[in-house]
């Protein structure tokens, strides 16, 4: 048993002192896709692991072919005690392009942007700021209680912004060390700065890529127009034969497992505060697309989509050509929720392609990849503790959000270690994250190491 | 009045001199796109101009910023004669690759495809071998007669295959000395070996192309997908939508000023030898696009297209990207046939593309050219007079077949000159032009010449 009132006055109390940390985490340029900064990457490893070291967590530093992974595995003495999974990233996004940054990406600046102070410097909202509120809170009860109130595996990676090759490596090297009974991450963001927020679900993503093949080679088409068949105008109609007039797709069996979404959920999006125009006007449209009847929130966040991200054929330069080109390609991908089928739908997606071609037109598939929507059950234990103590700390209870994108790593727990995670962060949309001037608020880090305070006390 | 008879023996008689003759103007590397052969073009013009001198038709060189054009403005003293104007071109294609010709592709040789003697070199066939089965029988004309039985223009061009830069301001500078009564071209082909044809008509050209802007920057497609704007899903959409089930385009007003082909015409056509599988087969492919019902001929000669030449949009390098893009382009051209208004038409693409887009969503267009439709009427005295010429030389009369592509050169001479145009070419299918190996039968050429010789023979 510790005394949180104490600990939440001391993090407050300290608030300078942890900046200070922060800004020095800051300063290391672990930037994982630029290989001149491999240094940077296993240097930030290093911080990271002699700082969880400093409050006794025996982290170790695990490599591969890649950047380094940063993992503790701690043992609580207490009988009975859940055992908890942290994941956070210690990598950062390129700094360019480098002149639209008012200060050096890697020399952090306190400032204050609408009377908000802030930090600013290149990951400082994704994910050094993030991860080091559930750190730093753990190193505050750990000095007052003695110990944590749970175990806790810990893992910090340092490839998440370059597609996580090591990852999997650990994961599966570590198999057995892993088991958890619930997973948290900080890599998410709040409603708005006031509305602090739980994801409740991801998207899956489901990748093909295919290539319409009409005459066997260019054709002129004055000498063959109105006979070849062109694969430009077969790969249109295809593509454009896949939503009907609602914005439904029309793919055989595409909604199998998309389930509505139960109506709690969805009183609690009609109460946000949105204005959809504005949402629209932020980027650049008039209307939004999608399935008629349908909010925005449901669209992004509940429902699938077939989306077109890649289109080329024929002559592309400059200038007219009067060619009937051989071949047209597209790459498509689509977003998944609930039950969906990756593989059962790419099946009636190849289908669906197969039979709207001409007799003699082929078509050559290339390049499919997927994984699964997740949503989690959030009447669980920890769901709801969770929400109780955001709700402590921010005076709202948190709204459960879907996300329209997907996290592999989430997958990959849930996939492999059947582990759910309680997605809960601190960024806000204008923390331009991945883009100049990155800045992460001081009343998110600091409400943030309050919060995770908050609910690691649940356990005691 | 001279004596056909004679003329007609004198050709044949000297065949090899002429082949010689043939083969001496094909050594003349005359590559107009390539920059460093702009002196061959010269040479080639001014081998023409001795040629012409050397029967006294006493040509000029004319130059502008391009490759020179070789012009000669005969007079016949003969009262109330016709006037005659001759087009041809002394350009050449580039020879690449040339690691696939079996010679030298400017060092003729004389060889036997199929038990047909033929001379293989650039140009045999594209057009130097063409305009001098014309040029040849000027000459034993004016030797035999003394003098020509019309008044003649001749126009050699150097730039027909590098986009013809110089040709309008020559046709603005000389306008006043061009007109004529009859225009002849010896550029196309036969039906077959055995097949003597005359090119009836050539579709028109509109080309144009297009950029649909949805969200005002690439977008996410977790974040956004399923409330965002893709312009590629739009731009497949208004494409796919351009032609119904049967194949029609359903642009309002397309098929104004389409005719349908008299019968005569399309009975001359049903005696054509042609295999339709065959002629599928030849390009790779096992069916037809176009309109239902129609036969090949009549789509490709007598029927307008929409195509689409170019598309591209989005993530279009390897791999997956997650994007919604901003924007998506389209490059297509119309071939047009009878009097289609290529204004009123591009209007209308224009109407239909705007009234597809969404609330929010831009099109911009950009590029558009044209040329309108040509059509002869064959039962002309010129037409018909070059028809029993060819009908005695080759023992069956000529096919009046289609143009499934443009030349814009005769289109500027109706436009311009308000004169029709005579096409009457000796290629065949198989001479290769622009590609490897390209060859000219010497049948061809010796029944080319002599055909010329009859055709003129008509104005005594």
């Amino acid at each position: 048993m510790f005394n949180i009132a104490k600990v939440l006055a001391d993090i407050e109390a300290d608030s300078d002192q942890n900046i200070d940390l922060l800004a020095d985490l800051l300063k290391i340029k672990s930037i994982s896709t630029i290989p001149d900064y491999a240094d940077e990457c296993y240097q930030a490893a290093g911080w990271l692991k002699a700082f969880l070291d400093s409050f006794g967590m025996d982290a170790i530093i695990y490599e591969s072919e890649g950047h380094p992974i940063v993992f503790s595995n701690y043992q609580t003495s207490r009988p009975e005690a859940k055992t908890i999974l942290f994941y956070g990233h210690y990598d950062v996004q390129p700094v360019d392009p480098v002149s639209l940054w008012d200060s050096d990406p890697f020399d952090p600046v306190l400032s204050s942007i609408d009377n908000e102070p802030c930090i600013i410097a290149r990951g400082a909202s994704d994910d050094k700021g993030q991860l080091l509120t559930f750190l730093i809170a753990l190193k505050y009860i750990k000095d007052e209680a003695g110990e944590l109130p749970f175990s806790l595996k810990i893992i910090l990676e340092g490839e998440e912004e370059c597609g996580s090759k090591t990852l999997p490596i650990f994961l599966e090297d570590y198999k057995d060390k892993l088991s958890a009974d619930i997973a948290y991450v900080c890599d998410t963001g709040m409603w708005d700065k006031d509305t602090p927020a739980i994801t409740r679900s991801l998207r899956g993503l489901l990748s093909e890529e295919f290539k319409i093949i009409g005459p066997d080679r260019d054709l002129h088409s004055g000498e063959f127009g109105g006979v070849a068949w062109n694969p430009i105008r077969i790969i249109t109609k295809i593509l454009s034969d896949v939503y009907d007039d609602e914005g439904k797709v029309t793919i055989p069996n595409f909604y199998d497992g998309v389930n509505e979404v139960n109506e709690n959920i969805i009183n609690s999006w009609k109460k946000l505060t949105f204005n959809e125009a504005e949402y629209l006007n932020k980027i650049g449209q008039k209307s939004s697309s999608g399935e008629t009847g349908r909010s925005i929130f449901e669209k992004t966040w509940s429902r699938p989509t077939f989306e077109i991200n890649g289109i080329f054929g024929g002559y592309t330069d400059e200038g007219t050509k009067t060619v009937i080109p051989s071949e047209a390609n597209a790459k498509i991908t689509c977003r998944l929720v609930g039950n969906q089928d990756p593989e059962k739908i790419l099946e009636n997606i190849h289908k669906y392609i197969k039979s709207s071609l001409p007799d003699g037109v082929q078509v050559i598939f290339d390049g499919a990849d997927h994984c699964r929507a997740i949503e989690f059950d959030t009447d669980s234990y920890y769901f709801q503790s969770a929400s109780e103590a955001i709700e402590e700390e921010w005076g709202v209870s948190p709204v459960f959000t879907g996300g329209g994108g997907s996290i592999p790593v989430v997958e990959a727990f849930k996939t492999l270690l059947n582990m759910d995670t309680v997605l809960i962060g601190f960024a806000l949309d204008d923390d331009r994250i991945h883009s100049p001037n990155e800045k992460y608020n001081i009343s998110s880090y600091v409400k943030g190491i309050k919060t995770w305070a908050r609910v690691i006390a649940k356990y005691q």
